[in-house]
This record gives C-alpha cells, structure tokens and sequence, in this order.
C-alpha cells in the first residue's frame, strides 16, 4: 500500500528503484537483450552521420579522452556521460531503432546509451544492466503515455520524456533509494526539451535530443546520489511537465499495471529505415502491390489514410533536401517501396537524387482517416487507397505493421538485421557484429559488463 | 534592410552575429563591466552551498580534469562547457545577481560564466568578451520578453531563455556568421527548459537551470561552428518554443529597438539576497518604518501589495525549511527587514532557526493589487499596508527599487557589494577580490582574457 504520501510520482521511483532481477519475466529479459542488440547495431548504422560527428566533435572538445565508458562512434573511451551523450546521438540516427505505438517513444535509444555506459563505468553484471534497462523502459513509456497526444503534438516526447527514462535507468545501476530515485526523477523532468520545430528545415535537432535526454538522465541520477534534490511532483505537479508541456495529461498512466503489464513488450522494431508514422501506409501499399501484382509505373495516385499525428510530424516535409528529412516523406517512403519494395538505408541513400522517386512522391497525399485516427496511438492501423494508370480505384489495410508486438522478429531475423546495420558504412565488420551479438545474449550469464566493441 | 527571408530569429541572430564593440556605447560598456564584477562575486559567494558542490562534483566525475577554462568554485580549470556549467551553478546561488525587470530573467548567471569560459579557451581579448556579453544580454532579454508572463507561470525563463543567451554570447566569440548564429539558437532553443515546480519542495533545481542552460549554449554553439543545424524559427515557428511553452508570445519583442535600446542597461542589481518579487515590498516596508520610527515590535501585520507573479512564485513557500526557500517567503524577507534592517547572506543564514522571524512571518500576508499588477512587470511598483500594535493604519510605496536602472549603484558601492560577496564564507581573499575588480574595471584594455581569480 502507497504511504499517504505517496502519488503518482513516488510510485514509479518506488517501483524502479526496487525493481529486482528475479521478478522480471524471462520474455521480458530476453525482449530487452534483442532490444539492446537493435539499438546498439543503431547506433553503429549511425555513426558515421554528419550529424553524430559533431556531436562526437563536441565531446572530444569538451570531455575526457579516455574514461571508463565506451564511445562507440569513435571507438576511443570517455566518462559516461559523454558515452550515453555520443552512442544517444548515434542511436536514433538512421531511424531503425524500436517504437513504443501508445507512447510514440522511441526507449532504445535514451535507454541503453546511458545504462551501458554507467554499467561499464560501474562494472555492474549482465543481470544489473538488464534490470536496470527495463525500469527506464517501464518509466519512459509510461511517461510518454502520461504526457499524452497533445504533448507530442510540440514535443518531441523521446527528448522529453527520455530523460527521465535515462535517469532511471542509470539511477537503477547507482542504486539510488526511492528518495533519491524521486529526486532523479525531479532533476530529470526540470531539464526535459525537445521542439519539433526543426523538422520543417530538416535540421539536426533529433541526434541532439536524444543525446541531450540520455546525458541529462546521467547528470540527474548522478546528483541524486550526491544528495542533489529535485521537485516530488515533477511530472503531476501544478508546475510541472505537464502542466507546462500538455493539456491531455492522465496521471493515471504513470503507473498503470507496474509490476504486472511489461512494456518492454509492447515495443516495435522499425523495419523500414523511415519515421514510425510512415510505416502503417508503407506496409499497406505493399500488401496491395502485391495482392494485385502492380509495378510502380502501374500507379497513377496513392492516398495515404493516416492519423493527426502523422499529418503534424510529417506535414511540413513536402521537398526533402537531406536523407534524413526523406524518411519523413510519405512520398518519398512509398515511393521506395513501390519502386524497390524496400525502404531500407542504402535505398533512402539513393533516393534523393532520384527522378522517378521524385515523380512519385508528387503522385502522394496524405488523409485524415477517422478510423486510423481513432484507433491511434493504441493501434497504428494502415490504410491506403491507390488509383492505377488503367483507371482501376483500389485500397488495402494493415492491423498490424511487421516488427509490431504481435508479429515481431524473430532471433535469426534481429541477427540478421543487426548485421545489415551494423556494417553499414562499414561501421564495424561481421565479425565485430557477431562478437556483439554473443555478448549481448549472454548478459544474463555477464558477471561484470565490459566493452561490447572490444 | 532585412530580406525577404527574414523573421524576427533571423534578425536577432544577424545583429548579434554583426555586432561591432565600437558600435556599443561607452556606458553600455561600463556597465557590462559592473555586471560581470557583480556575477563573479555571486559565484564566489555561492560556491561553498551543497547544491552547487554536488554540480561540481559531477563536473569532476564527468568532464575533464584540466583544461583552458577557469572554474571558479573549485579554482582547478576544465573545459569551457564544465567551466560554464559549475560556474553558472553557482552564480543564481545566493540570489545576489541582476535582474531584468521587463522579462523577469537573470542575464548574468546564463552570460558571463560561458563568455568567460570560451574567452579563456580562445584566448580572445577582453573588448572581444564585452561585445559577446553584450550580444548575449540583448538576445537573451528579448527572448524572455518574447516569451511573456504566460512562460512565466510554469517555466524559469532564465533557464529557458538562458540556454540561447548563453549560446549567443558563445558565438560570438567563436564567431558565428548569422547562419550559424540562426543554427545556434535553433540548437539552444531545442534544449530549453526549466520548471518552477522545485519550489514547492525548497529543492535544488535553480542551480541545475543556470548550469543547464549556460552548458546548452555552449554546446549550441559550438555545435553551430562545426555545421550542426538547428530551426530556423525556434521562437516563433509553429512548434517551437512560444508554440510549445507559451500563450502570450509577441514576436515584435525579438527585434525590438535592436541596435539603439540598449537593454543591459535596464538590468537591475538586487540589493537584498532574495527572490526579486521580494524587494519592491521590502524597499517599502523599510521605508514605512524608517518614516514612522517604527520597531519590529510595534508591527502588528504587514499587508505585501503585489502582482499575480509574486503570488505565483512565493505564495507555494508557506513554511520555508531551507535557507534556500526561506529567501522565496515574502514574511521571512520582511522579517528580515524589520528586524534587522536588511536582508543580505548572513541573515538568511540566521533566520531559519529565528523564533522572531518565524514570529513575524506569520503576520505577513500578500494580496494581489491592480496596480501593481497593471505595471509589472515594466514597472516593480512596492507597496505595504501596517497595522501597527497601537491601532494605526499605514501605508508605504516605492516607485523605483534601490538598484534598479533609475537608483543604481555606483563603481563604489559596486566594490563595496563584490567585496562582501567573494569574502562569504572565505570563497576569497579580500585581496583577490580586490585584484578580481582589477582585472574587470581592465577588460576594455586586455589583449588576451585570462583567470580571474588566479
């Protein structure tokens, strides 16, 4: 029973900070190891990224050149604050990392940037850095819940809610009491930012929030340990998150189901190389490409029947002038998928440049579908309705995208995408990916986490 | 003439970025020079606080243990980002440093500890550092005031506004062109944040805004010089920072009288150590007693006439349990007052355990006053209802705080204010404090900006 002073708040820190390995579930164990190797893979897909090179660029300038935790973008070793700020960067990059539908967050990557990082500098056990990974999952999404649609609509919510979702997660690994995992919280939730301004320019403000919310969540959990205090209410409280960032906010939602509904299962992995709110569409123009056995050229017109949110996020991008503001084309996406039926890196890499994408995508609008609207963001539904070249009006529909929970990946099926995006670019060789794939599945057997990139 | 691409971010970002120091008037100048001297007092004067250590500690864990740039809590040297971070911590402490009446936000805790920490980086000279303090005094007020009361309400516009003053004043010294000026204030305005809900619980979140926001502008503008893009219309766009965290914004405020208002001059020094909504009634409380030869003991109540704001962020501080939070209780501040004529560090430090004190507070009540609120925040009008123990009704107001632009504060009593400052609690030495106000009243004749407190 919650004390009398207990809220909402409270309760996640409670519930987080003492949170025992023995009372996860060994899906939701195994669930975070294929998360864990998604992400890292990510964040090798990434590294080579403009973007995450100046990031990268920033932290040697401004941090240590050597330190306890592993920089996996630069291969060198810094203290792990710029670990978590410079493998976060990478990690959301090339937008291949997982999605939590009823959160729209992204945990993976504000996740385990921070918890391995402070796992190596603490040299905390495979089990440690599991348990600690899934409480920043379990916090993060039920913050993102919390805030609700009408933050997200602003706020990039994996940048604001991420921070905290870091801070727990590293708070877990420092072993902060539920005090302290409070005053984490408190520090957290006070530094927590993120705009979708930048998307309209296709500017690079999306590896620094993710950066930003994985270190900012080391610094609040580092200066609870230190007795560095924070708001108790900062999420529910008059002055708080949701009071300046949201006007939907269900405080209810902060601790829905703790200790019994595992969210970590409940995230996607992306299998297109694109914004999650392209998917839906994507995976429905493919169904009925192929139901009806169409080419590309065979399609005059393509509507895709999508939710508020997709319209807001993906609204601005009608001309993409870099790769990373074609992924959140819908043009460009289903331009990919009916022309190459895939929309995956080296695909977007090429797109740009590419007339027929090009001619494509101005064939591409975008409606507000009452259903898919509804049913958002518990389910993310697929609709679209093609008119061909000969004159014919047809239409197809997803339930549920590939990578969603019910039709999720398989070991060999994670392997091999982790082996696609982790030599990318050749970030790293099959070898270096597979020696990470077996560290990874043998976390739970890890008595103290080391390099996962040695 | 601005071009047709321009907006009001644009416009700010240009003229900071062009802003020539021979353009800046003389007494703009001079006082950039006492607001530097008053800003590293303050940090003296906070550095041995808990909460300003604990930031400092996690500098030492995190950041580099040497470097080019002076940290002034610990007089060890860092990077320019831990350098800005702890002295920025440190600096909004002890509630000594300026205020800008108009956007209610403290320029000098978000500009000088990042100019300073950069100019010693770059080695660049002391005109070089007054002209980027001032490109990130004139930025950052405009932006608080862009931002309004509604900002106000919920988030702590020196930690919001703070992060793109901060990241102004950097780029000027790495000299940004306004493109990179633009991309750096898209980069700073993406991490913006700060909640006032720490006040509730006396914790320790101002000093992790100040540190926050002054290492975002570091971060956001060096990230700027090495191509990193950012929104081009932060402020203003449809999900940037007025769309996301405001209901009043005014885009006119951003270029208001850019070039002729010179807005560090409309700063005001505090000249009691506590939250600014405070003084206006203190200022008349003093002023009623010293007219009627009044004593505490002959006060039966005090009516503080005040606007909504201060209601906003005192009235949650009922029963202050923190020196800290004691300086947010308007009936400890003019206790204070009452009692012993002033209300500077070492009474606060007194107060909490004081029976007088607590006595008087519970006599002390704030009502909201249309006029008061009409002129706020313009204008910080005082006013205060006594009713004395032998039956009288009186009244008091103040048109113009002591400090304030119209009643400021001489070289002398300038010296006199850093003196006692950098000597609280043994920070410094009277001798470096002397050679500190040496090295400042010099600035405009430096070649190269080195330590301050060497």
């Amino acid at each position: 029973m919650p004390d009398t002073t207990s809220h909402p708040s409270a309760e996640l820190a409670e519930f987080t900070a003492q949170l025992a390995y023995e009372d996860i579930p060994p899906e939701v164990l195994r669930r975070t190891e294929d998360l864990m190797l998604d992400c890292v893979a990510s964040i090798l897909a990434g590294s080579s990224a403009r973007s995450v090179q100046a990031i990268a660029h920033l932290a040697d300038i401004m941090g240590p050149t050597s330190g306890p935790s592993e920089n996996m973008v630069t291969r060198k070793t810094t203290s792990p604050l710029f670990a978590a700020m410079v493998n976060a960067a990478s990690a959301h990059m090339v937008e291949q990392d997982d999605v939590h539908n009823g959160s729209v967050f992204h945990p993976a990557a504000v996740v385990f940037p921070p918890a391995i990082a402070v796992a190596q500098a603490l040299g905390r056990s495979g089990p440690d850095l599991l348990t600690a990974c899934v409480a920043g999952y379990e916090a993060g999404i039920r913050i993102g819940e919390f805030l609700g649609r009408s933050h997200y609509k602003v706020f990039h919510t994996t940048g604001t809610a991420g921070a905290l979702a870091s801070a727990v997660a590293v708070g877990r690994l420092l072993g902060l009491d539920k005090k302290q995992m409070l005053n984490a919280l408190g520090s957290a939730g006070t530094q927590a930012a993120g705009l979708w301004e930048f998307l309209r320019d296709g500017a690079d403000s999306k590896q620094l929030h993710t950066a930003k919310a994985a270190s900012n969540g080391v610094s609040a959990a580092y200066l609870a340990l230190d007795g560095f205090t924070g708001a108790q209410r900062i999420l529910e409280g008059s002055q708080g998150m949701a009071a300046g960032m949201s006007t939907d906010a269900d405080p209810s939602r902060l601790t829905d189901g703790l200790g019994s509904r595992w969210t970590v299962l409940e995230t996607s992995f992306k299998f297109h190389a694109s914004c999650r709110h392209t998917h839906p569409a994507a995976d429905a123009l493919q169904a009925l490409m192929h139901t009806h056995g169409l080419g590309a050229d065979q399609i005059a017109s393509v509507v895709a029947q999508v939710h508020q949110g997709a319209i807001d996020v993906l609204g601005p991008v009608t001309h993409p002038v870099t790769v990373h503001q074609s992924k959140f084309s819908m043009g460009t996406v289903l331009g990919l998928i009916a022309t190459h039926g895939r929309a995956g890196l080296p695909e977007f890499d090429a797109a740009l440049h590419d007339a027929g994408i090009a001619d494509f995508r101005s064939r591409v609008t975008m409606e507000l579908d009452p259903e898919v609207d509804a049913a958002y963001p518990r389910q993310w539904l697929g609709k679209v309705r093609v008119q061909t070249t000969d004159g014919r009006s047809l239409a197809a529909r997803v339930d549920e995208p590939k990578g969603d929970p019910g039709n999720t990946l398989s070991r060999p099926e994670l392997e091999d995408k982790a082996l696609r995006l982790g030599t990318y670019r050749n970030a790293a060789t099959p070898a270096e990916v597979q020696a990470l794939i077996g560290r990874i599945w043998g976390l739970a057997d890890t008595s103290m986490v080391g390099r996962l990139l040695a």
